[in-house]
């Protein structure tokens, strides 16, 4: 049974699910900030998922890379699956922008100083609702 | 016509190429650094790439991620498409250590203070030109 990681848990918003992935939002005072995590057990590497989950996985990415576009005025979105502090795997959406507190380097680990942006993360968490009932409705559930 | 972006072509070294993208070393004391570039023009997102190039894309980050398990005794791998600074699109795919300068950090920007590992490059360059070897033998190329 999948059961997701405490640290993530705690430290995001769950706002719906795709396929393969919980959905869930990181409270952020800039950054429209999407984790993605692969409901699969024991995986902390790209490679361990099934040959199916992987392109379920890039799809799912593209999802959410299109929509961070499409919704928000970044100026770039950055892609990361680390895992260095909680192994369970995950991946980091994040639309960043060019007057973030990182930028141009990345930008996790650089804590903000200013409470989360409530209106942003409202805005993202109804578009990422939407998305997934839209995609519940056109894809088959894998698991 | 693919053009490779100035900076990636200074900081990084081709070994070969998977049937989407070339295949570079980043230059590192102490962890084994690839760079994949899909040889796509005008991409500078995961979403922009065609759903075929999407597909191939996440079976080559799977084949170098097993390459770094399997070669190198490293505890993390760490994924990020970032482009803050050189936008061309381009995938990292790193072999972090516990000890390594920026742990549990991200890695991107924490300048080394050691020159590169030139036993490690070649190691990582010998395995990488097996593996674009391997690959070519068993699948169409896609361009």
């Amino acid at each position: 049974m999948f059961i997701i990681n405490e640290n993530l848990e705690k430290g995001t918003q769950r706002v719906g699910n795709l396929p393969l992935s919980q959905v869930r939002i990181l409270p952020d005072p800039e950054c429209p900030w999407v984790v993605l995590i692969p409901e699969r057990e024991r995986i902390t590497e790209t490679h361990q998922l099934s040959e199916g989950d992987q392109q379920q996985l890039i799809h799912e990415i593209t999802l959410i890379s299109s929509l961070l576009e499409r919704e928000f005025s970044v100026d770039k979105i950055n892609l990361g699956a680390l895992g260095n502090v909680v192994p369970q795997y995950h991946v980091h959406l994040i639309g960043r922008l060019t007057s973030d507190r990182a930028w141009p380097g990345p930008i996790w680990g650089v804590d903000p100083v200013d409470p989360p942006d409530e209106a942003l993360m409202e805005q993202l968490r109804q578009n990422l609702k939407t998305l997934c009932i839209d995609t519940s409705k056109t894809t088959p559930a894998t698991t």
